[in-house]
């Protein structure tokens, strides 16, 4: 099974895009894991929000294969601990599924067309995280879950 | 007020040391803001967790003065949306304390004494954060906090 991570426009500061860099690399041992990074829809700013989220939903939903699962990281998702999501990950991955996608939403949010068709709604935090931070804590959670199911010491 | 934020150590991993110098530094616009980091207590790995957090527990009961607020910020704490804790700021700015001491324990946890005389405890999340990305992240709501406070858009 592959894990892509789905996310609006490329990391603009260093310090993030090191990091994740940090993570992506480590978790490749465990787990085949990649961002796809979807270019901004033009004029963004000067769409309505509703509009932008409408237009983002086409382009999601136009990438979704059959057999696909697609879980939205999305503030009013479940919480889990560390230890409950690396269980739900061993699920998911014995699922015979070929692609779990993590969906993480622009800066103005996710159309509730894709909530509704999204397998699952996952909350990283009840704050509000910048966009492009989320990648970076779920990147490391993602990691941390591994190193939890192969009971190993985590790396620091 | 003066916020403190007292931590466990030097940062080691230079991304996050490079983004918490962004957030800490646009912070000061708004509120004095400062990272005390305490040095590892000695030979730490070698100490049962118990004594060690117990040594820890000391050298923070000892810094603490009269009239300081202390907020643990623990996985058990409480969890509150950004402008859920951008009002929690508000009021303790309003308090008359000199001192805003948010801590953050080390690798091993807190010490329950500690949890004991805190004003308050706080959950970033019900993920286990690595300690030192804890920093960045919480560093990162105070200055959301602030912006919502003063009702300035967030400077992306």
């Amino acid at each position: 099974m592959k894990i892509q991570i789905w996310c609006w426009g490329a990391i603009r500061e260093s310090f993030l895009k090191e990091g994740i860099s940090i993570y992506l690399k480590r978790l490749q041992k465990y787990l085949s894991t990649e961002f796809v990074e979807f270019p901004p829809v033009r004029n963004a700013s000067k769409l309505e929000v509703p509009i932008l989220l409408k237009t983002e939903a086409n382009v999601i939903a136009d990438k979704i294969q059959t057999g696909d699962i697609l879980i939205t990281l999305d503030e009013k998702g479940k919480e889990m601990t560390s230890s409950e999501f690396a269980q739900y990950l061993e699920v998911k991955m014995g699922s015979g599924s070929k692609r779990l996608i993590f969906l993480i939403g622009s800066a103005s949010g996710l159309d509730d067309s894709l909530l509704q068709i999204s397998n699952d709604r996952l909350s990283l935090s009840k704050f509000t995280l910048p966009n492009q931070m989320v990648r970076l804590v779920f990147i490391e959670q993602l990691y941390r879950a591994m190193t939890i199911l192969q009971n190993e010491p985590y790396h620091k």
